[in-house]
C-alpha cells in the first residue's frame, strides 16, 4: 500500500479534497518526516466527523486532507521527542496539550494556548505542511489529517494509550465519544436523578446520552428530525424520543410541558446556532444549563432573548468535553479496557455500543 | 401628609406616571387595604433604579406608580398574614419568595414560580390594583410601587428586617446593592486573586466591585463612558478604570492585553445586550465567565459568536444576585448592623459607601 521512496519521505495514499464540496480523490501523497517535536503516525482507524464535512463544504483552505478522529501507531519521531517511540499506540487530538501554558497549567481548561484548535492547515512549528504532491503543498486539517495512510502531527496532538486497547474500538475516543461524555461529566457535571434534553442524536449527542445515563439521570429526552434514530438511541440511554417534525407545538413547549417547567440540562449537539434559543427555552428557570457542543454549519452567531438568562439560565461551551487530552484520555481508554464503568459494572462498555 | 379617609382606605401622595416618558405627577391616590396574604406598608425610603426608568420609557401599562427598591414599616396586614404585624420594619422585593414552589424549595434558585418578576402591574392574587384615583385603577410596578407614601404588596414580596437597621441605609439592599454583591458572591462565586472586569459603574456595577473586593479579587477593572465615575469607583474597590471613549483600540482588546489573555470574570451591568459580546471577549478562554445583570433598555436580544463559547466561556444570568429574599436578606442586613464584613473587619460597611 505504501513504499518508502526516500529514507525520510513516505509516499502513501490519502483522500485529498481539492476544493470546497468537491469529491475527495485518492491520491499518492508524499509525507515528510516529522520535524522537531513532531511524530509521524501510521493511521489504523479514522472516523468521519461532521466537522470534517462542515470544513470541506465551507473552508477556503485547499487542497487539503481532512480527518481528525483517529487511532494509529507511531512510525517515527522527530528531534526532541522523548514521550513517544516507534510502535507506540496513539490517539490523535485536534486540540493539543502543551502542559506548559497558562491554560494547560490552570487545572480548569483544555484550551491549550500553544496547540489549540489549529485551523490554518499548517503545522504549529513552522506554519508549513508535511504533505505534498509533486512538490505542491497539501494542507492539514485540525492538526491531524487522518484521511491518509500516514500523517505527521505535533507530539502535543497525540496521546499514547495502552497497546491492549483495540484501535478500532477506541478510535472514537479521539473526538466524538469523548466530546459527548465529557460534556455530560466535566462541563455540565450532570447530577443523579436529573432531567436531560439532547438536541441532535449523532455520535456526540448519543455520547452525551450515555454520559447522562452513567451519571444516573432519570430522564434523557432525545430530539432529532430523523425518526430512525429514536429506536437506536435507546441503547445509549435515551428514555424518550421527540421528533420536532411530528409535533403540533414548538418542541420547547412540549419539553417544558412534559418536564413540568423545563429540563435541568440541555445539550445542543446539532451544530445549529439557531437551536440555542430552543435549547435554552427547554431548560428550567433558576438552574437550567445549556451546553453547546456543535460547530455550526452555517451561521456562526448565536442569539437569545436576555430574559432567558435573567431567569437564571447558564450557557456553557464545550470543546472536546473539557478533557485535557494527555492528562485524561489514557484513563478513558483504560476504562474501556477494563470493561467497567463507575455506575453500571462490567457489562457496560461505552464505546462498544458504537463499534459493533 | 396623609389621612385615613375611610377605615380601610388610605389617601396619600404618590408620584404617578400617566404615560410613557411623561413627567411623574404628584397625585392624591387611594390605597386599598391589604387583601388576604398582603400587607400595606408606609414607605420610608425609596430609590430610583434604572429599571424604573426603562419601564417608564418603554412599557405600555399606564397610569402607573413606579419604584421597587424601598424600605418601610408595616401599616396593616391582610387576612392570613402571620409573618408580619403592624410596625415591622421591611424591605420590599420585586421578586418574591413563596417558599413552596419547585424553585423556592430547590435550594438553588431565587426565581419563585408564584411571586416571580411581576410585570403586568397588578397584584398576584386577583390581578387587580390597590391604587386608584377617583375610582380609576392606577397600576403597580414590579409588585412594589414605592413612589407612594403607602403601598400594598404581597406578603411574599417583603422581608422583615431588624428594627435596629437604619431604613435609609439598608434601602439599597432591596435591589441594587444586593444585586451586585450577589452576582459577585452567589452567581459568579469570585475566587481570591482573580481578575474582574465590570461594564457600567452604576449602583449595580459598583456593588459587584465591592463584592469582588471582599472576595479578594486582585484586579477589578471598571469600564464606563463617564470619566467622573472612575475616581468615585475607587472607594468601591475598582483598581483600574477604562473609558472606551478614550481608547484607540476596542476596549476588549485593551482588557485582553492588560490581563494577559482576558479576565476571569466580566459583568455586564449596563443593560445593553450589545455589550455581551464585548464582555465575553474580555474574558479569558477556558474558564472565563460573563454574568449579565442589566435589564436592556432597547434591544432584548443578545448575540455572540459561537467560538466564544467553544473556547470554554460561560454566560450566566443573575436576577437579584441569586439571593432568596426572605432566606437571605435578613442576614445581609445583620451584616450591615454589625458593621462587619467577612474580609475586612469592622470599618468596612458595604452600604455606608452608598448612603453617605
Amino acid at each position: 500500500m505504501s513504499s518508502i521512496k526516500h529514507p525520510h519521505v513516505i509516499t502513501c495514499k490519502a483522500a485529498v479534497a481539492w476544493g470546497a464540496g468537491e469529491p475527495l480523490m485518492m491520491e499518492q501523497v508524499d509525507v515528510s518526516p516529522p520535524q522537531p517535536m513532531e511524530i509521524r503516525i501510521k493511521v489504523v482507524c479514522t472516523s468521519l466527523c461532521r466537522s470534517d464535512i462542515t470544513a470541506w463544504q465551507s473552508h477556503a483552505i485547499f487542497p487539503r486532507i481532512f480527518g481528525h478522529e483517529a487511532s494509529g501507531v507511531v512510525e517515527s519521531v522527530g528531534e526532541g521527542v522523548i514521550e513517544f517511540q516507534e510502535g507506540d499506540h496513539v490517539l490523535t487530538v485536534f486540540t493539543g496539550e502543551c502542559m506548559k501554558c497558562r491554560q494547560c497549567k490552570s487545572g480548569k481548561s483544555n484550551i491549550c494556548e500553544a496547540l489549540g484548535l489549529e485551523r490554518r492547515g499548517v503545522m504549529h512549528s513552522d506554519h508549513k505542511t508535511r504533505f505534498s504532491i509533486n512538490g505542491k503543498p497539501i494542507f492539514h486539517y485540525c492538526a491531524v489529517s487522518s484521511f491518509s495512510e500516514y500523517t505527521v502531527v505535533h507530539s502535543g496532538c497525540a496521546v499514547k494509550v495502552s497497546p491492549l486497547a483495540p484501535l478500532d474500538k477506541i478510535c472514537l475516543l479521539s473526538c466524538g465519544v469523548a466530546a459527548g461524555l465529557g460534556a455530560a461529566w466535566n462541563v455540565a457535571n450532570i447530577s443523579k436523578g436529573s432531567t436531560v434534553v439532547i438536541f441532535g442524536l449523532g455520535t456526540v449527542g448519543l455520547s452525551v446520552a450515555q454520559g447522562a445515563k452513567l451519571r444516573g439521570a432519570s430522564r434523557i429526552i432525545g430530539v432529532d428530525t430523523n425518526p430512525k434514530k429514536g429506536e437506536k438511541a435507546k441503547a445509549f440511554g435515551i428514555t424518550e424520543f421527540l421528533d420536532p417534525n411530528h409535533s403540533d407545538q414548538p418542541i420547547q413547549q412540549v419539553i417544558k410541558h412534559i418536564t413540568g417547567g423545563g429540563a435541568d440540562y440541555s445539550f445542543e449537539c446539532i451544530g445549529d446556532t439557531g437551536m440555542i434559543t430552543t435549547a435554552l427555552q427547554s431548560c428550567c428557570d433558576g438552574w437550567g444549563m445549556t451546553v453547546t457542543l456543535g460547530v455550526p454549519k452555517v451561521n456562526p452567531e448565536m442569539k437569545a432573548h436576555y430574559s432567558l438568562f435573567l431567569t437564571g439560565r447558564t450557557l456553557k461551551g464545550s470543546l472536546f468535553g473539557g478533557w485535557k487530552p494527555k492528562s485524561d484520555l489514557p484513563s478513558l481508554v483504560d476504562m474501556y479496557i477494563k470493561k467497567e464503568t463507575p455506575c453500571q459494572g462490567p457489562k457496560t462498555l461505552f464505546t462498544d455500543t458504537w463499534c459493533q
